[in-house]
C-alpha cells in the first residue's frame, strides 16, 4: 500500500473502533441510573446524568479509545479482558475535564453543543449559584465514574490495580497540567519549551500516553521496558494534537471546529498559536493582539485582522511546518517499534500522525 | 464507669486518633510535591498543593478516621494493613467535598480560614475566572488524590480493591447527595423524609458508613453480613450531625463554630433548622424568614431576629430533642452490636453519639 492506502486505512480502524465503543458507551449510560442508585424523588439527579451522556456521546473520534485498542493490537489481536471498561474509563474521564474545563473557561460551546456549565445556566437563569454547582457536580461525578469503572473491569486483580495506576496518575497529571495552563496565561510570551511542558502534562500523558499504557498492560505488555520508545512516539503526537487545535482556534473555519474563531484570544490564552502572533509581531500590530487578548468581546472583525497579521507575519505557515515536523517524529518513532511488535499495528501508529495532518491544513 | 467516665473515655480515644493521623497526614503533604512530579518551573502547583494543605490540616475532630479506627477494633485490637492509607483516602476526599463545596456556597471561611476559593479569589483580585478554575482544579486534584492513596496502600490486592470499591462508591453517593441538596431548596418546604435522604447521601454514607466499612474490612470482616446493623447506627448519626451543623448555624456561638451566624438563611439552605422554622411560621413572621431566605446581604439584626421567633414557635427546643432522639437511637443500635463484636469498642460507640450531644447543647 501507499501512504495515502495506509493513512485511510488507518482512518477506518479508528472509526471501527469508535462505533464499537459508542455502542458500548451508550448501554453504560442506560445502566448508569439503576446503577448510582440516586433517590427516587430527585429529578436533578437524572438530569446530570441525561447531560453528561449527551456530552459523552456527542464526542468526536474517539482517538483515546482507537489508540488504546490499537496499543494491545501491537502485541495480540486476541480479546484482552480490561479494555472494554479502560475505554469507558478514558473517555469518562475526559468528560469530567471538558466539564470543568467549560466552567474554567466560561466556555459556552462545547462538541457543537451547549457545554453543561452553560446547559446548566440556561436552565437556571436567576441562579447562577446553582448552575456553577450542579456543572461541578456533573465534572466530580464523571472522575469518580472514570475510576469506578476499572474497578468493575471483568480482568484479574492485578491487572485491574495496574489499569487503575496508569488512569489515577494521568488524572493527576492532568489536573497540574491544567494548573500550569492557567499559570502559563500570566507569562508575556511563552517561549516553546514552556508551551511544549504543558501540553505534556495538560494532554499527552491523559490522550496519549494512558491509553498507550493501558492497550499495553492489558496485552500483557512490560510497560518499564517500553518507556521511552513511548514517550518518543507521545510527546510529538501531544504537540501536534495542541498545536493543530491551537492552529485552527485561529485559522480554522467555524463551521468545522464547532465554536467560533478567536476563542482562545478572547479568553486571554497564550496558545500556540496565540503565543506565535505575539512573538511575531512589534508596535502597533503587536497592541492590536495584547489589547484583544483576554477581552470577552473582542470582535470577529478584530480576530480577522489578528489572522491577516499573522498570515502577513509567517505564523500560519511556521505552525502548519512545525505540526509537519512533529507528526514525521511521531511517524519515525513509531517506525522504530517495528523489532519487537507486530506489523499492521506499528503501521497504523506510523500513519495516524499524517492523517491527523491531512485533516488539518 | 458511668455515662460521664465513659463518654470521656471516648473523648479521648477520638482525640488520641486525631494526634496520631494529624503527624501522619503532615508527613503525607510533605512527601506529596515530589511524588506529584510537576514541572519545575511552576509556581501554581506548590501553591495549590499549599492550600490543600492549609485547608487539610487545620482540619476539626476527624471523626472519620476515629471511626475507622474504632470499627476495626470491634474486631481485634491488633494492628492491620490498610487503615492508615484508607484514613488519609477519608480526610482527603473530605478536602476535596470542601473546597467544591466552598465553591457551590460561595462560602469565604472554612475550618476559621479562608476557603480555598477565596483564597485565590484574594490572590487574583482582577481575575475572577482565573481564582474560580485554580479552586475547581484543587478540588478535583485533592479527588483522585483520595483515590491514588489508597491504590498505594501496603495491604494485599483484594482488600486494597475493596477498600476502593467501598470509597468510589462513598464519593459517587456524595455528589449525588450534593446534587439533591440544591434540588432541596427548591422545595418550598422540604419534609423530614426528603430532609433524612439527603443527610445521608450527602453525608452519612461517606461520613459514617464508608468509614465504618473501610475498619471492619481491613479487620477481616464480612461486611455483607452485618450491613443493616451498621445503618441502623449509621443513619441517625448522621441525622444528628447533620441537624447539629444546621442547628449550630443558627443558634450556636459565632466564635465557637468558626462562621457567621445564618450562612444557610443566606444562602437559602432549606437546612433543618431553616425547614423546621418555616414549618413552624405563618403570616408576618414567616413572611421575615421568606426575606431573608437566599439574600446574601441580610443583615444580622435579620437573622437575630429569626432566631427569637424561631425559639418562641419552640424550634430550638424541638431541634434539641430530635438531637437527642437520635443520639438515644444510635446508642441503642449499637449496644445490639455487642453478641458479635469487642465490648470495649462497641462502648465506645454507644457513648459516642451522648457526647455529640453534650457538645451542642
Amino acid at each position: 500500500m501507499n501512504d495515502k492506502a495506509l493513512a485511510t486505512a488507518a482512518i477506518e480502524r479508528v472509526a471501527g473502533h469508535r462505533r464499537r465503543f459508542d455502542a458500548r458507551f451508550e448501554a453504560y449510560f442506560d445502566a448508569l441510573a439503576d446503577d448510582l442508585g440516586a433517590p427516587p424523588f430527585s429529578r436533578f439527579t437524572p438530569r446530570c446524568l441525561e447531560l453528561l451522556r449527551d456530552l459523552s456521546l456527542r464526542g468526536g473520534k474517539r482517538l483515546r479509545v482507537a489508540l488504546m485498542y490499537e496499543a494491545a493490537r501491537l502485541v495480540t489481536t486476541e480479546d484482552v479482558p480490561g479494555l472494554e471498561e479502560a475505554a469507558l474509563s478514558l473517555e469518562l474521564l475526559q468528560t469530567h475535564g471538558l466539564v470543568h474545563d467549560d466552567i474554567i473557561d466560561d466556555a459556552p460551546v462545547r462538541r457543537g453543543g451547549a457545554s453543561t456549565y452553560y446547559a446548566y445556566l440556561q436552565e437556571f437563569p436567576d441562579r447562577d449559584r446553582t448552575a456553577l454547582g450542579l456543572a461541578v457536580l456533573a465534572g466530580d461525578l464523571a472522575a469518580f465514574l472514570s475510576l469506578r469503572v476499572l474497578l468493575e473491569a471483568k480482568a484479574p486483580a492485578e491487572l485491574r490495580q495496574a489499569l487503575l495506576e496508569v488512569q489515577t496518575r494521568a488524572a493527576t497529571d492532568t489536573v497540574v497540567g491544567q494548573v500550569v495552563d492557567l499559570e502559563r496565561d500570566f507569562e508575556p510570551l511563552p517561549g516553546e519549551d514552556l508551551l511544549h511542558t504543558v501540553t505534556e502534562y495538560k494532554s499527552t500523558r491523559y490522550s496519549i500516553l494512558a491509553p498507550l499504557r493501558l492497550g499495553l498492560l492489558a496485552a500483557g505488555e512490560d510497560l518499564a521496558r517500553h518507556d521511552e520508545p513511548l514517550r518518543r512516539y507521545a510527546i510529538p503526537v501531544g504537540v501536534l494534537g495542541q498545536m493543530r487545535d491551537d492552529y485552527l482556534d485561529l485559522f480554522g473555519d467555524e463551521s468545522v471546529v464547532g465554536k467560533p474563531s478567536g476563542s482562545d484570544i478572547r479568553a486571554g490564552r497564550r496558545s500556540y498559536a496565540v503565543s506565535a502572533v505575539l512573538a511575531a509581531t512589534t508596535g502597533p500590530e503587536r497592541a492590536v493582539v495584547e489589547r484583544a487578548l483576554g477581552d470577552p468581546d473582542c470582535a470577529p472583525e478584530t480576530v480577522d485582522r489578528i489572522r491577516d497579521i499573522a498570515r502577513r507575519r509567517g505564523v500560519e505557515d511556521r505552525l502548519r511546518s512545525a505540526m509537519r515536523h512533529h507528526a514525521e517524529a511521531a511517524s519515525a518513532a513509531a517506525a522504530e517499534w517495528r523489532p519487537f511488535w507486530r506489523e499492521e499495528a506499528v503501521a497504523f501508529f506510523e500513519h495516524l500522525p499524517l492523517w491527523g495532518m491531512e485533516r488539518t491544513l
